[in-house]
């Protein structure tokens, strides 16, 4: 039997969201079509967009469906970059954002960006202050809302009062947020001139039962953003390319269930998590939980095995049925230290001695045992000092 | 009862690739994870990169799967100019492309790209002698292999032969090529040099019948091409975010059976298309079949209405339950004349006064029977001839 604890890489499709992807499938028609055909299609998107909105608490224009949050992301910081005030060339970004963020903001500084960087807490969560402090005068700032490996909640509304008391634009990485925190667009925005503060805000349909390929980024009404796909006056101008109305429309499903059920999966998923690390630190003496004992996601539990190689204990791991993550999937596969768990003040070998568990709408207590019944030995075994436990 | 005849602007989805999108949907893992759920997504997408490119004709490292035709085509312009040689700025593209392209040069072209553009003939073919004199020393080119709206086949081998002894290398669009001709990258990339002549291809899964939200990019292995979308490792670098295992597989299994089909639906359409062409020109006499009569794809009839309003036409039509085309959908709904049209040397006027009729694999006798019911009426009242005929 196989014991799926990683949700926050990817979590089950919701089968509302698959039905209403099938519903939609059976639409045939080009949503920027004139005829009927196409105004039927154009109808649902619209019907998807408003749903969304309500939800995220913007106006409905304000969604911009994408292809996902890696899409979104670049988007937003792509397309700040090139709609910049000119004389403005300094990006603000916090020490442990995601690799979508991380690799854009890269190329922007090769095209010319100056990077004012952000540290993070031991926690993995931003210092508002120093955020503050490098944000005069900057093209643009970005934060995660969450952190997605450390599972770190930050606080969202003072990155944003902070980005619109400077006058500076910022977008939010919500993408591991979404489906377990409130998120208030409107709220977040607070009363940020025109352009300025909050204007933009990722979201990836997958992590919250969503299909794959679909996602939104919220743009605010005002913002200054250039499009990153061009080709049509579709949404905005924001972002060209046939409108994928099936995907709009599981979306905007999975993002009202996950909204629906978020204050009792909240208690549910944090009460599972917390046995689980309970557990692991038992079992595990030498374990140790990262990230903030109680601003954190509920599904969430970010451990490093002291001496331990991550990846063998993810093997180990597998080989008894359990899926767990050593940080962010877009890295996996590549050998190399987690930079968040660096940006949190760890070493290297502590970097690469970190594993993520995250919970998810489908995990039980039988996941949970699983893990607390195999961590010890694999613990044992990838920490070289398993001879007696593997006898 | 509805007849749809805008299958160029998105065509049903065919159950094979609903269901295949279905079955692998069922399966939770992001295919970048390492553990085993990760790596049955992962085989399942490798799968379909080797499927699609059995098809193809490339290796399947070389088909990176993106969202669509509109990010394929900017992926490869902007990547391609990116990632240009020092000291070239010109870009060769015909007048006839397609928005996408159109206006991602427009971009390039604003950040300091130099146009060379290329006439087309009144057929909408792109010239290839004047394609082949522009291309020394350009940073890149692109063409159509097919035309979006006129239906004309251009001579794809000629012109990736002018660009490989050209040394330049080259963009096909084959959007709306694919499922209607033979598309071999390797025949086409011939034995031209690394890097240079056709070293990307664009396709897009909703025009055969695989869902809206997937296309794919063929990038020749030694193409230097930078990515859009940033964020990881993912398909050689050049396209981020959670990898779409179900779009992949609902890809190959549209592309498989649209080329299965090829052949037979050749003939099947282009018999009832002529029958379509030659029932509107015997009752609008005035009316005229632009573009190719032999070099064209088998499902289109791109005919000017003299006299009449494009928009008037099509919602007459679709009074009577016909859905047709002004032109390209994505920009169907802005008042703009046809570009194509216009490069096919016809007047403002007449680039109002076309319709696009295209055929697919859901399209039957009874679809041809109905535009031939209702076009005389439509044209008489949208040409403002028709009190009679209203009577």
């Amino acid at each position: 039997m196989r014991h799926y604890l990683d949700h926050a890489a990817t979590t089950p499709l919701r089968p509302e969201a698959r039905d209403a992807w099938l519903d939609a499938s059976e639409m045939v028609g080009n949503a920027s079509s004139t005829h009927g055909a196409g105004q039927d299609a154009r109808r649902l998107l619209e019907e998807a967009r408003e749903r969304s909105a309500a939800v995220l608490d913007c106006d409905p224009i304000e969604v911009v469906f994408t292809s996902g949050g890696t899409e979104s992301i670049n988007l937003a910081l792509q397309g700040l970059w090139q709609a910049r005030p000119v004389g403005t060339d300094a990006i603000v970004m916090p020490d442990a954002e995601h690799h979508a963020t991380v690799d854009t903001i890269e190329a922007l500084v090769a095209a010319g960006a100056v990077l004012r960087a952000v540290p993070v807490f031991r926690t993995a969560a931003i210092d508002g202050r120093e955020f503050a402090d490098q944000l005069p005068g900057a093209a643009l700032a970005t934060a995660l809302i969450a952190n997605n490996e450390a599972g770190t909640i930050n606080d969202a509304a003072e990155l944003a009062s902070s980005a619109a008391q400077a006058l500076v634009p910022l977008h939010l990485d919500a993408v591991s947020a979404l489906g377990h925190l409130p998120l208030s667009f409107r709220g977040l925005r607070g009363d940020a001139p025109d352009a300025l503060g909050l204007v933009a805000m990722s979201l990836a349909g997958h992590k919250i039962g969503a299909p794959v390929g679909v996602g939104a980024l919220v743009v605010a009404r005002t913002a200054r953003l250039s499009a990153l796909l061009r080709g049509g006056a579709q949404q905005r101008g924001l972002r060209a390319g046939t409108q994928d109305v099936a995907g709009a429309a599981a979306f905007a499903t999975a993002l009202e269930l996950a909204e629906s059920e978020r204050e009792s999966e909240t208690t549910r998923l944090a009460a599972m998590r917390d046995r689980l690390v309970d557990g692991i630190l038992t079992r595990v003496p030498q374990a140790e939980l990262l990230g903030d004992s109680s601003r954190r996601l509920p599904g969430n539990a970010h451990i490093l095995f002291p001496g331990a190689v991550g990846e063998s204990l993810l093997f180990l791991l597998d080989t008894a049925g359990i899926a767990a993550s050593t940080g962010s999937a877009c890295q996996a596969g590549v050998a190399e230290p987690s930079h968040v768990v660096m940006a949190m003040g760890r070493s290297e070998q502590d970097a690469r001695s970190v594993l993520r568990f995250s919970l998810g709408r489908t995990s039980t207590d039988a996941d949970i045992d699983a893990v607390l019944a195999a961590i010890a030995d694999a613990y044992a075994r990838a920490s070289g000092s398993g001879s007696a436990a593997r006898s």
